[in-house]
């Protein structure tokens, strides 16, 4: 049976250093400092917003949230972002996504200064992680998986790594970030063609598509490490991942649970970024 | 015994379109031009130089070529790229690489207008690559091989897609626009750990790893496709491409030569990215 990898001690042992990043960064007198920027009273938007200000003040991080009308014009949107742009006292910005339709994410997102941008939403931080170089800001949940694999010495030099999924939020710079660190990768998609042939292939299966308990035994090689990036409920209203953890357990030798494994790290990756951005503006 | 591609008759085509679309816009009164912009007097930048000239005559492009000093320093340089992004008769800059050192190529990308950047050296136009979006300049090299691939039909959609090389320049790239056209991808390197037994799993295998001949035909799948990236020269001095071509050739379904293959195309892809500034620029 396989090892359950304990993410929410990984976790906590993410936060304390951050703690201690954060203090050292108050005693020379700069306050890391997140705005987060809310359009609407979106129920997921306002629950992630919570358990961020949770965690901010777990580690001594100021909190600060920009509530919009859900009506708000571009024009007033664009000078809130520069207004924070512009703001010393501001280290990092935070806008939750999916904007509303009449707000054009596509231009918003090369407004957004790239040194305040912690969760990866200017191009110009993803151009970074296309060229290998990972000293920017990297987006939440690949980099959560990234630390979670450096946390527990899972060595993916070489290894032959299938990630399920190509999006810009976890599969494609998850791509990029396991290549930098010499993973031999291969990016899989609801096209591939004998999909089950190609996971049961890999060392190592990064799973992020979205879809509840898909990833069954049968994909999973023997004592291969299988890490589980989605979130979905399943029939019985439970919180699960993509892949059917009581059934892989048997098989693979490492895995992360869900709930308590990935997403209990992407906080952590926000906060980590703030402390960065703070310690970048401190030093210019 | 697999088919050779021509692919300098696919070449021809694409150049005989590209000064359909320049007479089109002549016409208009819109005269394509492209900057070239080299430094010093380095033998190969001259050859190329010579040959993109040659290519801009035959599909009626005007070559327009800045000669700097080799000794220019930044700012002067700086000033001659934003004089090039302020000409509204220039359509495409093209700036030979690598610099010499004193010109921070880090900084030289980022001046360049991401509208005219014909050899996609911005990291905006990167990151659109990244995202998916290929609508806007497309790196020469592994444009042609998507070029290529779309000419002679070859179906890459759910197939098993090995790219040899993660550079900038070929495999990366490469590799997501081969995503973005629905193959499976897999990106092997240099500490690809059973790199045979990877690559020779492979429907399609794109070799850019610049090491003359390496992939002998144990490396390939019968009846796969291969293309060949590489430009290399070879123990008697003769150019030679990453593939053992004569004993690939035996195995695969298709190959594309070297001389006459993937770098006969990719000329055809910069002179296309002159025709797209210049309708661009035009339009707005």
């Amino acid at each position: 049976m396989g090892h359950v990898l304990n993410c929410k001690e990984a976790a906590k042992v993410f936060l304390d250093n951050i703690k201690m990043e954060s203090e050292k960064l108050r005693e020379k007198g700069v306050n890391p400092l997140l705005a987060i920027v809310r359009v609407g009273k979106r129920e997921d938007d306002i629950a992630y917003e919570k358990s961020i200000l949770k965690n901010c003040e777990k580690v001594n991080i100021t909190g600060q949230v920009h509530e919009c009308d859900e009506n708000i014009d571009m024009e007033s949107f664009t000078k809130l972002i520069q207004g924070l742009n512009q703001d010393r006292f501001v280290h990092g910005i935070l806008v939750f996504r999916p904007l509303p339709k009449h707000l054009d994410e596509n231009v918003i997102k090369h407004i957004i200064d790239p040194n305040k941008d912690v969760d990866c939403m200017n191009p110009l931080n993803f151009a970074r992680i296309f060229e290998g170089d990972l000293d920017g800001y990297l987006p939440c949940t690949p980099a959560a998986v990234m630390n979670i694999i450096k946390y527990f010495n899972i060595d993916v030099k070489g290894k032959k790594v299938v990630v399920l999924g190509r999006s810009m939020v976890v599969g494609k710079p998850l791509a990029m970030m396991l290549l930098k660190e010499d993973a031999t990768v291969t990016i899989c998609h609801s096209k591939t063609e004998n999909l089950k042939e190609v996971v049961s292939s890999a060392d190592i299966v990064a799973a992020a598509i979205g879809k509840a308990k898909f990833i069954g035994s049968d994909y999973i090689k023997k004592d291969a490490i299988v890490i589980d990036v989605g979130i979905n409920v399943d029939d019985n209203g439970n919180l699960c991942g993509d892949v059917d953890f009581e059934a892989v357990k048997e098989k693979a030798s490492l895995i992360t649970p869900v709930p308590g494994g990935v997403g209990s790290v992407t906080t952590s990756v926000l906060l980590k970024n703030v402390i960065n951005g703070a310690k970048r503006i401190h030093k210019s």
